[in-house]
């Protein structure tokens, strides 16, 4: 299955090119992840940085390859999938377009970690994430 | 040749977690990339873009892995080095460290563009990123 | 009339103390401004700013009064009214609140410039402005 | 006495007109009052967030009058002055300017906060905040 996000283009992403600077589309894929989070897995960031627990997900690697620029006012499309669901870790990928054409394409690889430390997916975590693997469309 | 600069870790940069926001690193990587190129290659991102002919060096790609989180105080130390000068693009390594740890390495390429298209670098610019390549330390 | 946005708090926004990171109301006070422009008076930033005339809407003032934080996860409702209209000065109120619990007032002062210099307001944009101040609800 | 800090403006600043994005001074702002608490008063944030006592310097209140726009590559000069030292307040005054003009002028709040409730000054904290303001030059 694929989740999906639009974001609109702000002025506070816009560099002096007048297209948007690279490291807020970085800001862009977390809000995504963030969302993915709360929506489909169940478990919100607020949820894990105030259960007393310090659970998170950091990112642990991210590659990206940015294939055309995206512009003030336009509504950008975000799509994210599950390229593989680890112990500890999970692959994503997040694509994103504008009217048909690429903008960007993101690989990246967040961890769960618990007091600081990578450890397994909770169990409600990692059915979610299953199912949502298998869902079709 | 390496070029050095050292960035403090300031409370913009923190997430709910204590540690600097991922987003934020790119931010610096950037200001890393943009000071080099005022400093060693002899073009300030200011000449570029206000030069009249939408010169730039936008980042087509990059790959960052993060090793260890950064906190609030620390100087962080980032080093740069050109791993490849293409006839229109260049190929950078940045890592960043603190008291010897690593925290994170960053593979990225910028291309030269020049009113909006990739072009050869100028002959100025290519004669300092060659200078930079073969100086020892 | 008042113009509402609902903006969520996302990780972005927090700082090591899990709550908003008060830049980051500016941020979201311009990201109100800018959607009222495009919705409400007509002219979009990215209008303005491609235009090739050099509009804008330049902040010249700004006070705010932090009364209470805003949490990841929160849904804040930014409110925004009209306070006077000048010939090329636009007074704005903006107000913050979660669950009826007021969470900052700001008072700002933005400017129409045309290439660089403050201007009076095309005819078009005053009549929505002042058709927004008299529509009731 | 004034406190002062320099700011280079980056690509990161600065907005589509290739001016700096005015939250971005609030940025600034923050960063200046962080460095002062750390290198005057004696206490960092970085203290204060990670202490266990969940202490800090939340704003209260800012109000900002901007006189004329910074661009990419200005190096701007901060300055900080003490306008008034309550009992768990204090009042800053913050001006930026580049060579000699006026660029922006802040007066702003800020509050000792301890577990999350305005408390006292500490002592220590008192004693240097009065120093500094006795100070001449």
């Amino acid at each position: 299955m694929t989740y999906h996000r639009t974001i609109a283009i702000e002025f506070n992403h816009c560099d002096p090119a007048g297209i948007v600077f690279y490291p807020r589309y970085f800001e862009m894929i977390n809000s995504v992840v963030e969302n993915f989070f709360a929506d489909i897995v169940g478990r919100s960031f607020a949820q894990m940085t105030t259960g007393g627990n310090h659970d998170g997900v950091p990112t642990a690697r991210i590659e990206a390859n940015f294939a055309a620029p995206s512009r003030l006012g336009e509504k950008v499309e975000f799509a994210l999938n599950v390229q593989r669901l680890g112990t500890s870790s999970l692959a994503l990928r997040i694509t994103a377009s504008h009217q048909g054409q690429n903008r960007l394409s993101a690989d990246l690889t967040v961890v769960w970690v618990n007091t600081g430390r990578p450890a397994p997916w909770p169990a409600d975590m990692r059915t979610n994430l299953l199912a949502f693997q298998e869902r079709s469309i």
